[in-house]
């Protein structure tokens, strides 16, 4: 990727593209498509973005109305609910359980929570939620959240974290319900996977009339992403994945330290994730308690998060921050070193409290 | 810009960086807009972007609320309404004249058309409409348009062809009217004066409460633009300005030649203008013809354009599109050779009506 991208700048090549993105990238991810995902989509299908978010965000100015509701599972990515905010529409927020792996099910979002669906125009599905991605039978139980009396209902399946998923195959919404592709839109990029996060570059795939819309906005918003880092994307998806299955397998190693590490905390409790790299342990157990030398109260997760920076210099994001108050958020995108280093000083803040 | 681009590249400086830009950079813009602009701003008040056009966008998104008003000088840059209009503001198109240089004076702008300013929430202000700066004194004239009794009207100074100025020294609006700070927002890029388009940089400086509020838009919707971009960036605005300056007047000959060969076509109108790489000629003479082979009739700058992308193989962009229907849109950021063959095209076509 980067020889790519040295060679586009050495050749001069860092002027305007297309406003969609240069016609070589959507012809490699339309490949990357098929070939990884097995799905069919034309090059005018694609619109590359500065980054997934851009795509997640332009999406929901595309598909939003005022009052439009748009379901979002929580633990949810903390974006989310702005952007449909900014679009002005109003979050339904399904909260999921810790014993299912924060994972959707098809029933709480058919209840009273959001009206049988009435209203609602969206769905975020991010593949990997908190953790562990659906299994193909998962998912085709929440294709059904997508009745098909209301063809307008659009499914946003954010696929980022794909090549870092550590076991079985990795299916997305399109593998197991194909007969949703027309309301369904698949956001990907190059962040996670290729660790191409500084080079600001993602995009989206779906049905014509919704990819025209956010192109559309794109192109008086902020045009095409960078043109380097277009060449250094389609260098990824042409190449080999041997680097990315090698650092997914790191991650798996770092994982698998963390789950044991946490689970041998008293009063955490940590499943262990199957994809990305964080972990979402819960730790309700130690809410309501105090701090043994202040007498300070620790009522919330975000409680929890300012002593630990503050105590013991540990930087973990509060589960209200994701609309899950009983969790923490933690990477292990770290060297083993400073996982070890951050489970001590966890381990170290939770024996202050009492 | 290159060499610091592949130096970050090569030492693996492609990570996120801030959402509002790395430290470095806005150092350099804040740098910049002292010693080139006699502005003084702090880092906290730049937010960089991907493109001038994204600052544009995300101001709109920050600043206006449904229904309110935007004065738009036209001709226009394209963006310019439909970037309102995604932020639900109306605009309120204010025409200028050809024998004015196609620049806004104060007195229409106060009158009929938009209600004595009442409504009026924002101001477009391109430093270079299409062609010739506003001189000091039509700026001090134009800062009345920001009535003292609504501190709320804000100014967008679009400064993105600072560098391609021709003739004199270069003001914008704070130059002149160094109250209106609180109010202003100063837009800016590499694209134009670095001939950097490709890399999808661009900043706004602004007070703090918008600009903290643009930055929250973008750290949900698209993030920072990229690390490399950024690098390259930094490099221009500490390197020499020399080569600006010398494609400065590479096009201060183009345009010589341009408005030359344009005033000698019967018909069209030509002026001089001072600053960016488009001439905007008055073509209006030749609307309500016909051509002669096929009796079609050329009613709009629209049709016109048509006529000469298909019959001549010349691409200009009609006034319409800009708000200005007497008008085309020639850019001459191209080779001499080709801008000859252009005008002969160009030359051509007109010949073919009556």
């Amino acid at each position: 990727m980067c020889d790519a991208a040295i060679k586009a700048i050495n050749e001069g090549f860092h002027g305007y593209t297309m406003n969609t993105g240069m016609p070589e990238l959507r012809e490699a991810i339309v490949e990357k498509l098929k070939r990884d995902n097995g799905l069919d989509f034309a090059p005018s299908q694609i619109v590359c973005s500065n980054g997934a978010k851009q795509s997640l965000g332009f999406s929901m100015l595309a598909l939003i109305d005022p009052g439009d509701e748009v379901i979002i599972p929580a633990p949810y990515w903390v974006s989310y609910p702005q952007m449909v905010k900014l679009a002005e529409g109003t979050s339904v927020t399904i909260r999921t359980a810790f014993e299912n792996d924060y994972k959707m099910t098809a029933e709480p979002a058919r209840g009273g929570d959001h009206r049988q669906n009435q209203g609602v125009d969206s769905l975020f599905l991010p593949q990997i939620p908190p953790g562990t991605p659906y299994t193909a039978d998962e998912l085709r139980a929440l294709s059904g959240m997508s009745p098909s009396t209301d063809p307008d209902v659009a499914l946003i399946s954010d696929e980022i974290y794909e090549y870092i998923t550590f076991e079985g195959s990795h299916d997305g919404i399109l593998q197991v319900a194909p007969e949703l592709k027309d309301r369904t839109l698949v956001i990907n990029g190059f962040s996670k996977g290729f660790a191409m996060t500084g080079w600001r570059l993602g995009y989206m795939a779906g049905p014509q009339k919704v990819v025209d819309a956010v192109a559309k906005i794109q192109s008086q918003e902020t045009s095409a992403p960078s043109a380097i880092s277009q060449k250094a994307g389609e260098a990824a998806y042409r190449g080999s994945l041997d680097e990315v299955t090698s650092m997914r397998d790191q991650f798996k190693k770092r994982r698998d330290y963390m789950v044991d590490a946490l689970s041998a905390i008293d009063g955490v409790k940590c499943f262990k994730p199957a994809g990305a790299f964080y972990v979402f342990p819960d730790i309700s157990a130690h809410l309501g308690k105090t701090v043994k030398a202040t007498g300070e109260k620790i009522e919330t997760s975000t409680d929890l998060c300012m002593f630990l920076i503050e105590e013991v210099g540990l930087a973990a994001v509060p589960g209200d921050a994701f609309g899950e108050p009983n969790g923490i958020r933690l990477s292990y995108a770290s060297a083993m070193e400073d996982l070890k280093e951050g489970i001590k000083r966890l381990e170290k803040g939770l024996t202050e409290l009492s």
